[in-house]
């Protein structure tokens, strides 16, 4: 696995997980570098949260501390000055600010974080901060909470003359606590970029992957992607061009990590992704997306192996988004199932068999004749599911 | 049961449910009768609504005619002539005009009708019509689809020195197929009033009531509510006062009918009530109620027991609504578990165990100072439901 140059990585077992796992991750870079976050528009949000908007973007980042198994939201004004302690504990062992390090919680919900431990993690995580891939991994494992695995992936390209890598890690599986989980991802790349070109290329990378898929879409209070760039791997890039190469792999590595969210959504049985084509607009396409994502009908049908396009086209119809029933046009799996309208006859038990046999459902949708155009990638809805989130009380 | 003087009903077995059940039903007034409807707002729709939407508000309506089975929706052409079809066959039974009918359908979407089973089941529910309370419930029996059981409500008030009385019946379990379900509901009564005051009654009573129910959130392609007011009680009810007695009457009445829906919703183990005061709005308030109601990780912590106010929390702060954090709180149960942004200290298995005992879970939530609020119903998300709605192939 290529990494970026200039990043050193740790992953430790602070005690915060009642399983012994890993829980404490650092990622840091050696010298200042660029950084650039993207956050949940919860308005409930965490004070990690809060922290990080106040020293993001920066050209003098140096490093993130994530602790999984609490997520320290809903936690109060002792929750405000843990996160601050866990900011000014990295900083105090890396001999950095506090306003140099951001803050990434993920976990349980209004419980207050086990400052003794956490502080102990942190010093653990520091002296054991390497630049090898057995780093990356641990770190990767640590920010985990109901994952069924660490979720990573890389990229190397060239860009006026020069190899820029990317690599990054993401945790997710549902959506919020009290089975610990949220949306976490980090991007590193060696590229050499200001804060307001990494800013552009993380809101552009984000809107086209982790804003486009869902689970159950329970928005979460800890919801955040960090870009950092340590500049190692030669001069600044900034023109036009070069800028859109680089903002196209980072897009291409977030819609890799994004998709694997669903992929290992809680009891999922398949992953669904939702194209939707003809719209008046990008925005219009992107809202009936995310309403067929949204469907428990659509979900259920999936599991069930069942070409219900019924649940779909209905869907489709209360999206809130102005068209016309006589223009959808339905094709699942490349099957096609509702064309202008009108119900297309099909075999039912061929369709069922392409569903079943395939972990990826492909759902097709034209709108109408407009240019509007909208990727989703959503779980479906299983039993599995229902238990996970509903046979644990605190 | 008191019925309103005027009509007479039926219910027969037509042979459209492979189960035999009932699934034509037919309510007649004995003379023109005042009608409004209230209808799905989902662009795909089926058929009967497009009929019914042409022939309400009227003054010179005679007949609803339901059939069970079979949401004749995504139908295509052949579907528009089978719905004009089912209205001229029970007109030309009744020896009334077509668009002195409306037609309700709820079942499978995308199969064309058995027409032949419908005239036959026409005819028969024509001769079988009568005015006592067996051919009332044959009716609430025969326009159910997935409901355990049938849902009806009974209302008598006096108005201005005369009795007026109301019946409905409704169903609805979960919002579409295949498992034929939808949401329907006819209210009867025998009150004099004009279709601008049906309409105004019907409009205001839909708003406080089916519009704030949700199971899954699906909104069906044939959703449908009609009044019927066949004036025999009496004179006009026109004074403001008389008409807004009339309408609490009706709101009672159908607020009694709604909650049965979802607490019959597809496999709920409770019922869940959402209160939100203190919004800047009604419309703000009846937001944040709807979108915790629509969260599946708020529904399976009441599956489970389990008082996860982070899960209900978390879903106000994302209903797009402004608001500050700190000015949350929430009480569940009775049980205060949030005040003013901070958790509050409670014993959880004191409150899971008021969750377990009781089928009704109390959802108080209060957002701010402002005047607005709201009231929804939900149903929780079980095991069961993700059973029902995918253990089924078409």
């Amino acid at each position: 696995m290529n990494l970026p140059k200039g990043f050193r990585y740790s992953g430790v077992a602070a005690g915060i997980k009642a399983s012994g796992n890993k829980d404490i991750a650092l990622i840091v870079s050696d010298d200042g570098a660029t950084v650039a976050g993207v956050y949940t528009q919860n308005i409930v949000r965490a004070s990690s949260i809060d922290w990080n908007v106040t020293i993001t973007p920066s050209d003098q980042f140096r490093a993130v501390v994530v602790n999984s198994g609490n997520a320290n939201a809903c936690t109060g004004d002792e929750g405000i000055a843990n996160n601050r302690q866990m900011a000014e504990a990295t900083s105090a062992a890396l001999g950095v600010t506090a306003e140099q390090v951001a803050v990434l919680s993920t976990g349980v919900i209004g419980v207050q974080l086990p400052m003794e431990k956490i502080e102990k993690g942190i010093q653990d995580a520091a002296t054991s901060l390497a630049d090898g891939e057995a780093n990356f991994c641990a770190a990767s494992e640590a920010i985990t909470t109901t994952d069924k695995s660490p979720k990573t992936a890389q990229a190397t390209v060239a860009i006026d003359g020069e190899t820029v890598t990317i690599a990054a890690m993401a945790k997710g599986a549902g959506m919020i606590g009290p089975r610990m989980a949220t949306m976490l991802g980090v991007v590193m790349t060696d590229a050499q970029i200001t804060p307001k070109v990494a800013q552009a290329i993380l809101d552009a990378a984000t809107a086209a992957s982790f804003n486009r898929i869902s689970v159950e879409g329970h928005m979460s209070t800890n919801d955040a992607v960090l870009l950092m760039a340590s500049g190692k791997a030669g001069s600044q890039i900034s023109s036009a061009t070069d800028i859109q190469q680089l903002s196209a792999a980072v897009t291409d590595v977030c819609i890799e990590l994004a998709k694997m969210i669903p992929a290992d959504g809680e009891g999922a049985s398949h992953l669904i992704q939702i194209d939707v084509t003809g719209a008046q607009s990008d925005d219009a396409a992107d809202q009936i997306a995310r309403t067929v994502a949204a469907s428990a009908l659509v979900k259920t049908a999936v599991t069930g192996n069942d070409p219900n396009w019924g649940r779909i086209v209905s869907a489709v119809g209360y999206a809130g988004v102005d068209l016309q029933s006589n223009e959808i046009n339905l094709v699942l799996n490349g099957f096609e199932l509702f064309s202008a309208g009108q119900p297309v006859a099909f075999d039912a038990a061929e369709v069922s068999k392409s569903i079943g046999d395939n972990f990826e459902t492909q759902i097709e949708l034209s709108v109408g004749s407009g240019a509007g155009k909208s990727r989703h990638w959503t779980s479906d809805l299983t039993v599995d599911y229902v238990r996970f989130n509903s046979e644990y009380t605190t």
